[in-house]
């Protein structure tokens, strides 16, 4: 592992390369005029495998050598990859059985990328012989300084194989889980619906099923699926440790894909990346239609925020931005432009939330090929485009700051837990239940409080945390049970919480299962409710509307809230006592906030009144605010702040940095 | 066949029990508790195939025989089941070919439930000899007074299959409907399209066609389909009846599912039994999202009563509930909870309905596999849930009642065809054109007037009936039109009725085809019309709106309401003689309610003023009143009624029964 | 080629008529009364294979001669088809590969029509000798005075088969294109992604990939599936010439079908028919639900006209409509019927259009098979339905004009280019971008203000106009743009016009590259966007909406209308200079006529005030009105105009026809 990185005064900034793809004249005035720009990484290489090796077996490196030595000669830092996210159409015709099976049971081709199955042996082997050669190759050059290994790994729902190999594969991994079948049986209920097994060798991978199967086997299959690929991953990381050292590596992930455990891959890597377009996820997002038309092109003030939080906890500290959109991207169901100063915006924010460096995706358009849509901080033909100047501004713009170190602990932790994601994936008991839009809805509430948050696992380290928010810990440790009683932080627990056992059965002491040791609360019901129907809560004097879900609870704690209307009337929606709070509904976005505001008093938070849509971030005594509104806000800061970058009035799309009163 | 059920005072109360599921050691104190709270009959075994033959021809009855003897031994009777609807692992691997297959040309696999192809011959006999190892040894227990054959046909769509097995039967099936191929390419109309068949060995299944196929080919099908459940059961009501003489044989329906002809099925039965979730029912159904969600935790009024009445019509006078819901449960797009009553409700009213036992799925909530979230009488940990207490209170309300007969003989009829639906299912000819939804609404609007039902086929029994009413008779057999003129019933058709023979041609002389023998009325024209369009009605001074449908027709009968707007105003709407009137549209509520109101009074049946959420219904003397609304309701009780369970006001969730003047 | 239809006083009246569907008794009461009608002309045949030829080489020509004779004898002329639309059972029981693939990988089944891959060799030679029986046993017949070949390519995605055919097909005719791998590698741009070809034998068809393939790989797909169509039509067309000299050749397109080049196929033929059924594609189609509840039975005012216009155009001045929707159809999402007078209406509407020739379909509504809701001119009884006497009066009315030659040139042209159409399937970049809809809107922009138009290609002749429109001129030839330069015409372009390159690349001067050389404008961004959105743009004094696509331009050009709002407020809009405009945005209806109003004042073509739902067309000095919406409307006719049919105040599904001061 490498040291974190040091204090800086701002972002690294790079860009994503792809020499192959120009011609090798065009190298150095691009070399040059990055560097001109302020930039000082360059990402090259992930979808290279074809161009290093045409055939098989015959590598040309003269390209890729030639391309490093001009962009290190012009003083950048190349970030190399492997290159296996898109295995060559050669070895595809060599080894047909590498490609991924979809659930429908038919194979998905080639012709794009990500198109192998992470069970497949043969695979891993050419994997772990590419990566092998590039290592060699590129591992002690002078001008590499990290890698990342593959790409995306989930885009397009690659997580997911039902190939003859995963199949073996998942029998394998349930001997090894179980070791018997009568343990088999067991956790996965197999009495029900006389479904029970006499053999590991006689279980099948759950698609194509008449009904639903247990729930069990499908989130053994979850589990089994994303271990396989936390197993690829860190074979590379082993290649790459043996021939590239005190080079960090990483992975890029993405908006909050819970299809694996990021966590787990995260824990064979240095630091951890994530690719940002905000724009296409406010499309396919979680706001009403009113919200996604006054953000049309500014996006979910909490989309950014959230995920940089959620890979620095990731990446235990150490984060990094592998792709920023730089304009319109091609993907989203629509695709527009981010505002004018948005990348600017996006750049700066994710440096207040620890991110070390933000490189851009991509430096020119691609006129040919899939993503010619998508835009690059240079137009097809050179031209500059709207993030190459707002980039230039970034970089101008550093020299402003003191250096920082990385962004220290916050007062508040929200819990996300994979696993329990899968287990909401597996389970979700209604057609509208979408964890993603429930846990960015807690974050949001909060950060219109103006509170920093830290995004952890049920495992991390608990110590220092005044409050810890757990929206949806499905799955709930004993151990992680043990350790917030011993840590001096309150907590608040959303519907759903310590619901299943690792075994996806309910608890025997009934919902929430390991947290009754901390509060005196048990779930009796549970009810998936229509979009169409609203819950009222009364709340101190003030009546909330709760959506979605309600649980009828009965409980030995306080009763802070009550649920009014015509269904048992008076029954508890949030109850608690001097350590946990416990909320048993999924109250929208206006009554979530006055929880939350409650929520932090009690924890001795202090928080500001509803930012609307402006965000504060705090980082070493710097404070951010970013303004993803349409209208001009005024930053709340101190009388006497002394603003480095902007003024108290921020213009829609705009920022200020200024320091607080230390 | 047995006897009909004696005169009781209220339902047999029962529960559904799985042995299997749990420890041997909790047996005795279940079936303790369940004589305690008033049940007397207990299904089991239904899915508990593994567990008795957990490898091929080893028998494990031990377990099996322990629990009769425990739940007997408590005082409970035994409905026990056949397991044929979950056959196990090891069998799939001996007989891949038992598996069904999709209308997308894959297999479904193992992994759930009713993984089994009703056309496989290697099931047929191996259904027959698990079928008959059971029957010979709980056939002549004392404890068991009856059973159950598979469960729940058709759940999940599996009775079309389209197997190469259901291939062979299906030509074999052609080959006795039709003799010879020139038979079926007539029926057929190949000569359209140029699809002539040479022989019965060129037919295939109607899936996966360039273009939708002959709807002869398509009708034949799901005949065929529909005859292949029949016969599987068949075979099995023979084992049951040669080892287990006295006993009561039933099979639990679905709601109002016409996947297949139940009245086939059940001449083979001596009791029908449905299994009642009306809360899922509510959540899928007809209502518009107003009324859905006034509606919410009570459900569709009509609904229970309406499968009361086809289910209680299909089992020739004998009906069951054989699963009622008992709190949320876990397959809808949402799984609200009944209100507090409403287990006790639908209980009455099944009663009410003439159903002679309700039996609630299940006993206890299953902490693991599929239904998790399907609450029980008991909630995991063994807690009394909603339902527990409800059904306490059933058990000893019954002593406040008379002993009654099975319900008797409505005034009106409802309708209701198999075959009929199947032809409006090959033939919807509009997107929004769906049969359940419109015969409910005729149903509730007679109902929200007070009327009792019978629902009937066709080839029913119509003395006695005042008026017959028919939504949807689409394939009207001469014989019906026959007994229809013989008998003393007025009637009313909807459109569409008569309009395909039983080779689902258009008939010589246009619809109403066979019809017109009782009214002079032909049907010159169909229109289908989209949703956001409304035709308007005259009826006398009043305006209606109508939907989806409309029909140009010609007669010589009395105009009873004519079409207003646009399009040929002043035609007829509702025509009608002495004997019959003929509907040319589907009004909307409202407007069906006023042309039901004016029918009752045309055909001399009383009529109540609209009862909204109210519902009433008349047994032997008794009268019943179920209030599904949010606010209390006045029974239309005649001053002086003597009330037996509650009162007049009529609470939300809550019920009266008075002794009407006999 | 033959020479054009000599000039009509009205259309030529025909009928599609099966005699291998009704007994041969019926036959000559049919014929006679065609003839008494005043039709002139009957098409038969097209699905006919499997009667004429009941087994492999055993041929029943004696009832088609007797048909043909009877028919012929009643003085009618006979449209013969080669019936290769429905290849026989026992075709496809020889040669299964004839069947197509769908795209997810199943065989498309027997059982309706159109099952046939394109590439299918056995396919080809098997249709060339049904085509060459056909032909040579009635090509020299009397009554035979035209040919149909096939029926309706496209129906039901046939175009696109993914047959192991099709894949060797398709290697064959990239190696025709590209000549060498490398070639293609450059075209498609394979260094993005490591996509990298080493030969043409590796390539596969753009189906059940990972992710979308290379947009120039399924650009080629979609023009080699195009080209596929072409080669076998023009097979037919050698076969009929040999066998059938004399005879105008055609095909029957559908409703703005862009799956194939309609232009290549029709470069084979005489003369170009299409299929009307207005009312289907009003359900649909483009309108909002407003306008479509409005025009609910008169349907789209400009579907009948865009298309007649189109395909005219397609059949270089000859056009034939070869069905006629007569009533109520059986394919829509729901199918109303067309209000009395819209039979007359939509032949009249053609006739203005330049049609030679209105053919209904069909004579007697079947009463079996899968067209069993579509109406005929008769009833399955016989009995005249609304067609029969509509069609009447049209013969009638005939009488009362004067013979008029082909409908000359417009003064306005619209570009649909079919390449174009291919590009932006492949590329949409957004879910609501909707070609046809959009081409359809500026169509009835310009209608509305009562203009005639000619739809062309970019290839065809531009002498003569005085404005060209084209709303989606994506891949933009060179030689179009130097032939626009030299003619007089001013010219309007929509967004994305120039987009892409032929290989679908962005081209190296920026969209819209060629057009770059008649006016300074360069995209320098695309946005797509959501329903939900408006952009506004300010037109003078006005301030217009609109959606969907929204560009980043820079002009040297005059700025004619520009962006208003928060996102780069005052960016151009509309640019323009004396010969050239280019539309930056998509504008909703008003706002577009509001735009196309300016931009005929500025070409020097006189328009009229907004006609609403009244649709105006000139054809050699007569006029015609015709009155699509729901209230009477006044015809713009001058004062002392002579009214052949009709007069000025036209009611709703009427028209009005009157004679210019020439």
């Amino acid at each position: 592992m490498n040291a974190p990185c040091p204090d800086q005064r701002g972002p690294l900034l790079g860009v994503c390369y792809y020499p192959e793809q120009w011609p090798e004249g065009v190298w150095p005035a691009d070399a040059a005029r990055m560097v001109a720009l302020g930039l000082t990484r360059v990402r090259i290489g992930e979808f290279a495998w074809s161009a290093i090796e045409p055939e098989p077996g015959r590598f040309d490196w003269g390209w890729l050598d030639r391309a490093i030595a001009v962009l290190g000669g012009a003083g950048l830092q190349v970030i190399m990859s492997t290159p296996t996210a898109a295995p060559p159409r050669w070895l595809v015709d060599r080894y047909p059985d590498i490609l991924p099976v979809g659930a429908d049971g038919h194979v998905r081709k080639f012709g794009a990328r990500r198109h192998y199955c992470f069970s497949s042996t043969r695979y891993r082997q050419e994997a772990a012989r590419i990566a092998t050669e590039v290592a060699r190759r590129y591992g002690r050059n002078d001008h590499v300084v990290a890698w990342q290994i593959d790409n995306e790994y989930g885009d397009h729902d690659t997580i997911h194989s039902y190939s003859p190999a995963a199949q073996a594969a998942f029998r394998d991994w349930l001997a090894a889980r179980y070791g018997t079948i009568g343990a088999l049986n067991a956790a996965w209920g197999t009495s029900f619906w006389s479904m029970r097994y006499n053999g590991f060798d006689q279980i099948e991978l759950p698609n194509q099923l008449v009904e639903e199967p247990s729930p069990t086997h499908l989130m053994d299959y979850l589990r089994f699926s994303s271990d396989q690929v936390v197993a690829f991953n860190r074979a590379q990381t082993e290649i790459l440790r043996a021939h590239s050292p005190g080079r960090d590596i990483t992975h890029n992930g993405m908006n909050q894909n819970t299809d694996y455990d990021h966590r787990a891959l995260a824990a064979d890597l240095d630091v951890m990346s994530w690719d940002a377009y905000p724009l296409g996820n406010l499309i396919h997002g979680r706001l009403p239609e009113a919200d996604k038309a006054r953000l049309l092109r500014t996006g979910d003030p909490d989309q950014p925020g959230f995920n940089n939080d959620l890979y620095r906890g990731v990446g235990r500290g150490r984060m990094w931005i592998m792709e920023q959109q730089p304009g319109p991207v091609n993907w989203a169901a629509q695709n527009q432009a981010p505002a004018d100063g948005m990348v600017r915006l996006w750049t700066w924010a994710a440096y207040a939330h620890g991110c070390e460096m933000v490189a851009y995706f991509r430096w020119r358009q691609a006129p040919f090929a899939q993503e010619q849509y998508h835009t690059g901080m240079l137009l097809p033909d050179g031209t500059p485009d709207q993030a190459h100047d707002e980039v230039a501004r970034v970089a101008a713009e550093r020299a402003l700051l003191p250096p920082l170190p990385p962004r220290g602990r916050a007062q508040v932790a929200l819990v996300l837990d994979y696993p329990s994601r899968f287990a909401l994936a597996v389970l979700p008991q209604a057609a509208n239940f979408r964890p993603g839009h429930h846990a960015l809805d807690w974050y949001a509430a909060l950060r219109r409080l103006g509170v920093d948050l830290d995004i952890i696992g049920p495992g991390d380290d608990l110590a220092g945390y005044r409050l810890i928010v757990a929206p949806d810990l499905v799955i709930m440790p004993e151990d992680f049970v043990t350790r917030l009683a011993a840590s001096g932080a309150k907590a608040l627990f959303g519907p759903r919480s310590g619901s299943k056992t690792g075994d996806m059965h309910i608890p025997a002491n009934l919902p929430p299962g390991p947290l009754q040791r901390l509060i005196d609360v048990k779930v009796l019901r549970s009810e998936s409710l229509p979009d169409w129907h609203e819950e009222r809560v009364l709340l101190g004097n003030r009546t909330l509307t709760a959506r979605r879900w309600r649980e009828t609870v009965t409980t030995g704690a306080d009763v802070l809230a009550t649920f009014a209307g015509d269904y048992r009337a008076g029954a508890p929606a949030l109850v608690g006592n001097d350590r946990v709070r416990y909320l048993a509904t999924l109250p929208a976005p206006e009554g979530l906030r006055a929880i939350m505001a409650g929520t932090l008093d009690w924890a001795g938070v202090a928080a500001l009144p509803d930012l609307g849509d402006l965000r504060i971030t705090r980082r070493g005594g710097l404070c951010f605010a970013f303004n993803f509104g349409p209208a001009p806000a005024d930053a709340p800061a101190p009388e006497g702040a002394r603003f480095l970058i902007g003024s108290r009035r921020i213009d829609s799309a705009d920022l200020a940095i200024w320091q607080e009163a230390d």
